[in-house]
């Protein structure tokens, strides 16, 4: 009874998924869907992409939270539109809080759309929101056992930022462990070592991203 | 229709976690349950507490994780019962779960029961398990802005354990925001500033713990 419920909600949100995908091939809007443990640092590598990239491409930005609108205020002082999405008390984006997003932003003149999903490293890998890319943030503190315990996530994700390297010699993280976990979960996603604090790492990323969008 | 469904399940966990509660007392175990982001040290916690406190009292622990055992492996070479649980795609542990997992510990044998919940700064705030406290585990890497942005886990939480000090001088966190936050969502939390790595603050936390334990 529970399992059929949740098959019915899931299999609603796939539809409203591609249509959501629809809309925004239309407007010809490239979406990354960017998830991550809580303070791991989407934000931080938002805001990075940004900077580097204002000036070559137009983004729109859909910052999804439990509570606050923190974040929305960051993104918005680089003078990007930006939608924030309060969940209350769910996990998860899901395609039709989505699709209300999409709706207050301006798609005609928007490249990337970077949607910013709430800091769970479970329940989003359930919920397509009509993106074309997953990119997974994780953190070096956060250690390197974290494939092992949220595998469908890491199996998901077109890329992988380890983010906050600049912390590996304060900490028994281990690189091959982790690399190797996650080469054993995908064999598409990418691994990027980045600092947004130091910079590293952070041009093989833009590299990556501009790779991923079609010509503009 | 969805609400309704979720109240339901909602209000036959609270059920089930009295029963939790009414079997944990029967046989006098004390009872807390951790939550925390992933990778925030909940197992290094546990550890601690157990390396600390085994010649004085007897542990039992519940692991609880989306996928692996890797915690309740390391919980077992301490000679300490442990049953791991695996909730498959489930974002947080639930009374159900819990109450199975009580029928394969020495209930009788037990002085102090240790949850470790699924890492997730969300969920687990809405499913009672028939704890006695909750112990939240933060960490300093994760950021000060946590409080605001998962509200409800603050504001439930009877200790805040703020993890990884000795990261503090590596990062920007800012204890004043983020101890001020706490207070602001909650006026029973204590928060303790704790380093696994250097026991820095450990003795703070095993006083707080012997502080609820009933007399043994």
């Amino acid at each position: 009874m529970e399992i059929k419920v949740l098959k019915d909600i899931l299999s609603a949100n796939d539809q409203r998924a591609r249509e959501n995908r629809a809309l925004l091939d239309e407007h010809h809007v490239f979406t990354v869907n960017i998830t991550a443990s809580p303070g791991a640092g989407k934000t931080s590598v938002i805001l990075e992409t940004i900077h580097r990239l204002k000036d070559r491409i137009t983004f729109g930005v859909v910052e999804g939270d439990v509570s606050s609108s923190i974040d929305a205020k960051m993104v918005g002082k680089e003078g990007v539109p930006v939608v924030q999405i309060n969940t209350g008390g769910t996990c998860h984006l899901d395609a039709t809080m989505v699709s209300n997003a999409l709706s207050n932003l301006p798609l005609a003149k928007i490249d990337l759309l970077i949607i910013e999903n709430v800091g769970n490293l479970i329940c989003p890998a359930s919920f397509a929101l009509g993106e074309d890319r997953k990119v997974l943030v994780a953190s070096v503190p956060e250690g390197h056992d974290k494939p092992h315990k949220y595998p469908v996530m890491f199996s998901q994700a077109d890329v992988v930022i380890l983010n906050k390297m600049d912390l590996l010699p304060h900490t028994d993280f281990d690189l091959k462990a982790f690399e190797s976990a996650v080469d054993g979960l995908s064999n598409k996603a990418q691994i990027l070592r980045v600092s947004c604090k130091t910079g590293e790492g952070i041009e093989a990323w833009i590299a990556w991203l501009l790779e991923q969008l079609p010509a503009c």
